[in-house]
């Protein structure tokens, strides 16, 4: 089967049903526009479902995993090895998105799209490896991260896995130590910013080694200089977990599911697939600004607004997790709230 | 017996307190600080409650209602009656705090601290009336709003109705049309910032609106022009809400309860407390910064930070309500979150 770049969107909702949303939330008990964000959000989240009184069911918070070539090039504070130990940490319950997940009653699954070390099955643990049983992305400082055919099978798992899943929400997290670098890499060749900007200290670099890391991912660049188009530069700078997560956002998108964003290494993969789709940006809530110095100036550049700033910048899907209950507020807020018609409230005397 | 215009606070944590808990916070899967201001908010209920491992438990959301003799003054977009149909529309179940509350399992008591109309009994509904069954505060425009005894009274019944419910955490609400104005003039009184800065548009007022609000403020203040001190400064241009929730806000640091401070309201009767005993400021949790316009400016006069801004203008406790799910996840992963050493996570490798 050929390979389809993009996949086509639901039905979004039009202006008359903006219209009619709207409506109902300035008839509520409560000044026009007072729940600020909240009410946008209703909003958002009604034109997503396409429906006048949206309805969130088992969000399911997915959490991409997978090891990177570059890390051999020292611009991770952490070793790579990290990256399997953690993903058994959160299957085991003890990572922070795990206990997120458990408050908020949030299904986590963890994909395994490339961790370099092979797994026992579990669970909870969906085996989408594309590059062998011990293998993640090469180094991207040496050339390609990905053949092209990989990305493209990465990106088919991701949208397979979503399609198997039931709910209607589906919450971003990753997990892959050196993923910043790769995040960066992507958001300067999509982007034009310099890695001055897009490069950060990932999980706490100190000064020299964001030097190093910049230097580094300079020289990436220079070796991937002809990955240009959105999917050539994910293959080339990307990493597997990103391009699965890429592919997972296309098939969230395509079947009206609401998309919830995290932090810098999500918004990379959010920011391939609205590269070649702008519109699916609509369907996506941005949780948070995270702490990583990036990814400010990437929502920037996609003219996206967050919900808040917690100076987060642990990954793994936790700032999407802590935004979850906002989502929930906006919903029961638009279904239950009296309008002042019902609760007999009297309107603006001026 | 004699009136305490302040109360011995509980033990706050010490310094060997605070330096176990952010151990503990370091060691957990996940690089040092980069849960952010979650870190932040657990560190802060551990010292409030004086242990190393807090919880919240039996949460209660309070709506201090009361009627302002000033907004016979039109200083409000809405006639006075909304206050009472607004409380009932609260204990009803259809006003956003009660849908809140209803998300996040928070006990949702209002209390009649003044309403200018009798109720019928209710459950959820408390009577802490001082200045008789069908009256609120009286035009500060036209003189002090309260009478210092009166003023007590109101911070004696806010008070006890703390120290009569049970749980560890005091969330803050209030509803009274007007209440902006009187908050404005506790401002104005108590951080020397001009008018043009503490007084805004409240529940939606126009330009001419705001205009005539600034000016009916200023003749209140020119009226009351010898309230200096905190205690006076809240009888002669308060209200009896917000004297009965400073009196609240005292219990609940005496008995080392956390504070969920809500909107610009909230923060005056807090003010109006921590001006009498700056070390309650501690116990404050700030839910959020509103977009009622002097609100950011009090929240940097008193040096605190909220956790977020979803440029809310409802008050109600509503911000108050929609973070309390952050407070929520600090507490469960300082508990429940795994060590490097307990789940076997190799540490930074530089």
């Amino acid at each position: 089967m050929n390979f389809q770049p993009t996949l086509p969107l639901a039905p979004f909702g039009d202006a008359a049903l903006q219209s009619q949303v709207q409506a109902a939330l300035d008839a509520k008990t409560k000044p026009r526009g007072s729940l600020g964000r909240i009410e946008a959000l209703a909003l958002q989240l009604a034109l997503i479902q396409n429906r006048a009184v949206p309805r969130l069911r088992d969000p399911q918070l997915l959490v991409f995993a997978a090891d990177h070539g570059i890390a051999a090039q020292g611009v991770s504070a952490y070793p790579a090895e990290v990256t399997k130990q953690m993903v058994l940490n959160m299957l085991a319950g003890g990572a922070a998105v795990s206990v997120l997940a458990r408050q908020h009653g949030l299904a986590l699954t963890v994909a395994d799209c490339g961790v370099a070390a092979p797994f026992e099955p579990h669970e909870r643990l969906v085996n989408l490896k594309v590059a062998g049983a011990e293998r993640g992305s090469a180094d991207a400082s040496l050339g390609a991260a990905m053949r092209s055919a990989q990305c493209e099978a990465a990106i088919e798992q991701g949208r397979r896995l979503v399609a198997s899943l039931p709910g209607n929400v589906l919450l971003l997290g990753e997990m892959g130590i050196g993923n910043s670098s790769a995040a960066a890499l992507l958001m300067t060749r999509l982007t034009g910013e310099p890695l001055a900007v897009c490069a950060g200290r990932g999980t706490g670099l100190d000064d020299a080694g964001l030097a190093h890391k910049r230097s580094v991912l300079q020289r990436a660049l220079a070796a991937n200089a002809e990955a240009v188009s959105p999917l050539q530069a994910l293959a080339a700078l990307g990493g597997l977990e990103i391009a699965a997560m890429t592919g997972a956002v296309q098939q969230a998108a395509a079947e009206g599911r609401v998309i919830v964003v995290d932090g810098f290494i999500t918004t990379a993969a959010v920011a391939v697939a609205a590269a070649l789709q702008p519109a699916l940006l609509q369907r996506c809530v941005f949780a948070h600004r995270s702490h990583e110095s990036g990814h400010a100036r990437w929502l920037q550049v996609l003219c996206v607004q967050p919900l808040f700033d917690l100076e987060l910048r642990l990954g793994e899907g936790s700032g999407a997790a802590l935004a979850w209950p906002l989502l929930e507020s906006a919903c029961r807020l638009l279904a239950e709230m009296a309008s002042f018609e019902s609760a007999g409230v009297s309107g603006r005397s001026m």
